[in-house]
């Protein structure tokens, strides 16, 4: 093969399609070897049967490849993946259990696939493109509906024993608090994210303090309306109450990240997510909750706390890049 | 060099003495490379000064190094050393600040000198020799005065960016709860712990409740007397109320392993240290709740708890392993 037509043949070697399937819809893009995303599909996320869920895999691959050469499909989800990336033990929004969907999803794509947690996936592209370059122990924290979790050390994915480490927004950080999604009352991530922003910002409103007018206002009229992202949004044009919210998000964030870093000792912290919209006014609180919790605390060195840099497209990033290196990274 | 001679040196370089600093004695073992103790020495601790504790050390390495032939010294100690094994970052109950601990012993020596955190040791030792073998990822942590804690991945203490990880016993779990050593409050071994039970058993006792009057019999009349080894001492012995005090720190042990299989998803957990005299007191209620606490309980694979096989001398046993070692596996 002469030089031209090999380099050219390792470039389109390098292409991937990354998919992040949401709970609402299903995103999907062709990236290359320096994570840059070169087109992008999407559909609505078709219910939670893993069949039509696996069609609509199809047809995003089908209409990204029509254009560009793809080697390989990285998938990422909400849920808990087998430690081989074959099999979704357990996803939230989706309605698979022990589902083996990259055989199935092999078959069909006729190229390899990787399925991995989309927590994961974000930390790997922040990593490798993001704001946790060259970190030897990276810790990465979602902040959406809920808190994804995922650590890179010594730039590996670390997913523990049997695949679903990093549940970091499921530490109970208050025994007998809130009730949360998965069972159990007090998780973190019912004190720093999106929905117990809503939450609080609903309670607030409910008691018809004068405090809560604006975010009434903005939830038109009805409390049940008021979203964390419009609590967000209002906080960035300036209402203090807002502002009080967010914050404290931000000093329940900076607390769990301390035990974090008594447990894990990482080099950085990563932040993404929807929250973080917020810029510093969820992580400049954070940063002073952290370094008023951290134990130890002037006697050794204090990870940073920065923001995600690659934004919503980092779980598709980080799952098309997977998919590449994942035999010798991604173990 | 004959045959029979070579042999005869390798098995003398296969030996190690492994050194215990604690807070009131300083305990010393020559260890061979299948972790067995072949002779042993012990010297109280010289008050917090860092030219007495080296003279310590160098007296039974002397001491010790006089009938058996010796290769290198590993020192465990309660605080945080450098990553690479050779100052003192911080010891609690001694006086080193940045330390160089290494050099100096060294010299004194005249051998290999490995410096490292006394729970990362008896995490390695249990590893090794003891009730984690073959664990992929093992974590470990002992209930003494405090929490000390560790993790063994892939063969290898994992100690985080800065040498300073595993430090469980400071995840806050209760904020505004007691006050700890570290200056937070509500950190777990303020819930599990030695000193935990003792406080617990003393306010009870002070209550003057008829539940107390075979717990202040054993202090002698005098509440400020009880300990927690007093109370596991009673509970072995069938009182009622001490048992039930056990089982309270059994619950809070469950819940702080429920947070760390959040975080790490380790395949294992062992628990040492002094309150694990109390066996199946302390470990049934700890399985019980950490089962009740656990996300994704039913979805997942759940880590086994088991108590560790290397009582006291575990420490001792796994700083001169890892003197031996850590060229290849502590890093």
């Amino acid at each position: 093969m002469p030089w031209a037509a090999r380099r050219s043949h390792l470039g389109r070697r390098g292409l991937a399609i990354g998919i992040d399937i949401g709970g609402t819809k299903v995103a999907a893009g062709v990236v290359d070897a320096e994570g840059r995303v070169l087109a992008e599909a999407r559909r609505s996320t078709p219910g939670a049967d893993p069949r039509a869920v696996e069609q609509t895999i199809v047809e995003l691959v089908d209409e990204l490849s029509a254009e560009h050469r793809v080697a390989s499909v990285g998938i990422g989800a909400a849920g808990w993946m087998d430690l081989d990336g074959g099999t979704v033990l357990f996803s939230p929004h989706l309605a698979w259990r022990n589902e083996p969907l990259r055989a199935s999803l092999q078959k069909l794509l006729r190229r390899p696939v990787l399925l991995t947690n989309d927590a994961d996936a974000a930390a790997w592209a922040e990593w490798r493109f993001g704001a946790g370059q060259g970190e030897s122990r990276l810790v990465c924290v979602t902040l959406g509906t809920g808190i994804g979790g995922a650590m890179v050390m010594d730039g590996r994915v670390e997913r523990g024993r049997y695949g679903v480490a990093g549940e970091f927004g499921h530490q109970i950080i208050f025994p007998g608090g809130h009730r949360c999604e998965c069972g159990n009352r007090g998780c973190w991530e019912q004190y720093a994210s999106g929905n117990a922003l809503g939450r609080e910002a609903r309670q607030l409103v409910r008691t018809n303090s004068p405090e809560g007018r604006a975010l009434l206002e903005k939830a038109g009229g009805t409390a049940e309306n008021l979203t964390g992202a419009a609590v967000t949004a209002l906080a960035l044009e300036g209402d203090a109450t807002s502002r009080e919210l967010l914050a404290d998000q931000g000093e329940w964030l900076g607390l769990g990240l301390a035990n974090l870093a008594a447990a894990l000792d990482p080099g950085m912290f990563v932040i993404g997510g929807g929250l973080c919209d917020a810029g510093e006014l969820l992580a400049g609180p954070a940063r002073e909750s952290f370094a008023k919790n951290l134990t130890g605390r002037g006697f050794r060195p204090m990870a940073g706390i920065a923001l995600a840099a690659l934004g919503p497209r980092a779980g598709m990033i980080g799952a098309a890049d997977l998919s590449r290196v994942s035999g010798r990274a991604h173990s």
